[in-house]
């Protein structure tokens, strides 16, 4: 049987520099655990339009939809902000979303032990904070049409739609209740039913889903009291889920509030394909972060831990991604840190690469 | 001249008792300050339901248009959560910000010094907080047509737009550069401009006006780095101008962080009427709280705060304004607090009256 494909989009900014200590890890894992892929790589975003005029070409498109998992870095920069809004990098990373049909985006919000003083929250409302955050990832205000800037009268009107069907609602709250069962059995839906139709409905279907999941406490919450709820007690929560537009939001500050956004990855899943594996693609919560590109100040470890939720949930290697877990956490137990987790101790930080090194010697 | 004329909206949960505590107040003002009102009563939401069978009769919405300020408590509650949309207690809110035409809402996030304790964050990330948020109340997804719950195929589609013309834009984003231009000279406009065409109609409309206030510094953020960075580190910014939805979301996040969201008063501000008055509704950030609602427990503030930002925007009376704030430091400096402003040392709450009384005293 031949390998396992995994393509790699590494993007823009401080994308290539992570994507370079993966590419590590991809290594020892073959070499050491006889565990091989058939590794390629491609252009996605500003890197992609620098070099084909558009950030995503139908070739890479075609090879993402055959690859049995894709990794990708990150997409944008200052440097695109003028382009047309039809060729942004961010374009490229919403066609392989929408195309690859990844409806269910897990993002867990979890605080790693030894970076709790991070968090500008205080330690005892994030200190072992575990949740689970499933946004639904192809549809929505995303995707809706009619969108668009049109004339009318003498001005212009932008206008965007928020479009959900039953079905689409149905598929990523099972997977939300899926998730819950395998967790703490807890799962809220968060949407503004109050003031949108479209949010009657997900409370409808959500509710009605719920009936085949007896086991699992569901709760409903408008989007805007989860976002003070997150702020003020998100130990309250394990799974999370919620439309595009607010998983968007809810999901960075969530990120945001562990202390450890350099830390988190994702999780983009689709239906399954002919050899049962989902479509899939895994990528780091943070950004392209063009500030700190090229200068090996990245941390390096979310997409690395992208790689290890692709073990788990493309690869059936659930013991191998949580090695590649304990390794972090040893490492980060070492004290071993990067530019962006460092307090005022006067630690020295390491390299990207370096870090790179560190999980690599650990595992 | 006769006296302005106030109309009082209590609505439902704690919004009558909290609104009992202003009244209070506002005959504090006559009687020691010469500030006459003609203040009269109505119902909106639930409250108007029960009574009449809509959140809001066309009667109490024809008063409201003729009032010179309407101070509303708060609506809803579990016990409406099953009517129909569109006799939903929020309806009635909703109908008086629209047909008023309220489309700035001015929301301060503010720590008092007194309860920095409170808030989940870090002391040092919170105290001294002082900054505004400016949402767009009268647009955007909550009110822009087609929406609705329609049949497709076999299945139900929930739909809802987002539409925004460019002097929407354009009004509520100089009635933010104006505020900047009173507070710290810095503006931050948020929305998806990477994702959706409605933000970058916003971004361009909102950098067009920049124009004419060459001293405010505005900048640009993406909504959900905008939710990340109230998180980390709230006092970067002054003011914040935002879409309906994201304004919603943001500054209920950014009130909860600032650890007094039981304080936090809000203003919804129209056009002038002939006598150069805005068109203005008043009411607390926070909701009905139907779990603690007959009780005695719910913290007047906001309200009564609500109504100082009445006098200062709607009456001119900037300086009674500041009369009010500073009793109400006075009382929290005293140590006294409500139920909701307890932390653990055993200090005994007053009741929601005996807050009232508190501040008329300090006055
Ligand atoms: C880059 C951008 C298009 C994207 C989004 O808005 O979904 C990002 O913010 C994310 O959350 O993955
Ligand atoms: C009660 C509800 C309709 C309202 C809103 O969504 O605008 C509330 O959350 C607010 O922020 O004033």
């Amino acid at each position: 049987m031949s390998n396992p494909s995994l393509l790699i989009l590494p993007g823009d900014g401080i994308g290539p520099e992570v994507m370079a200590e993966v590419r590590k890890v991809i290594d020892w894992y073959g070499e050491n655990r006889g565990l091989n892929f058939d590794v390629s790589e491609g252009l996605v975003g500003g890197c992609s339009y620098d070099e084909h005029g558009t950030p995503l070409t139908d070739e890479t498109m075609a090879r993402a939809q055959e690859a049995d998992a894709v990794l990708l870095g990150a997409v944008g920069g200052p440097k695109y902000d003028n382009l047309d809004f039809s060729v942004k990098p961010e374009r490229g990373l919403l066609r392989l979303r929408k195309e690859m049909d990844l409806f269910a985006n897990l993002r867990p919000a979890q605080c790693f032990d030894a970076l709790a003083d991070f968090s500008s929250l205080k330690k005892d409302v994030v200190a072992g904070l575990d949740i689970m955050i499933v946004r639904e990832l192809t549809s929505g205000i995303y995707f809706g049409e009619p969108r668009g800037i049109i004339e009318e009268g003498n001005e212009r009107v932008g206008i965007n739609t928020q479009r959900y069907t039953e079905s689409e609602i149905d598929r990523v709250a099972r997977s939300a209740f899926e998730l819950a069962m395998r967790r703490g059995k807890k799962l809220c839906s968060m949407e503004k039913a109050n003031v949108m139709e479209s949010g009657v409905l997900w409370r409808e279907v959500v509710t009605e889903v719920g009936k085949d999941y007896p086991e699992v406490e569901l709760s409903h919450m408008y989007a805007d009291a989860g976002a003070m709820q997150l702020c003020r007690w998100p130990k309250q929560f394990d799974v999370i889920v919620t439309d595009n537009l607010f998983g968007d939001l809810l999901s960075d500050a969530a990120a945001m509030l562990t202390g450890s956004l350099g830390m988190l990855p994702s999780a983009s899943l689709g239906a399954p394909m002919a050899n049962g594996r989902p479509k899939a693609l895994y990528e780091p919560v943070h950004g392209s972060a063009p500030d700190i590109a090229g200068q090996g100040k990245a941390n390096p470890i979310a997409c690395v831990l992208s790689f290890a939720m692709a073990l788990r949930y493309s690869f059936d290697q659930g013991d191998e991604a949580t090695r590649l877990e304990q390794a972090i956490e040893k490492v980060l137990a070492d004290g071993v840190r990067t530019a962006d987790l460092l307090g005022e101790d006067g630690v020295t930080p390491v390299s990207t690469s370096e870090m790179g090194d560190k999980i690599v010697e650990a595992l």
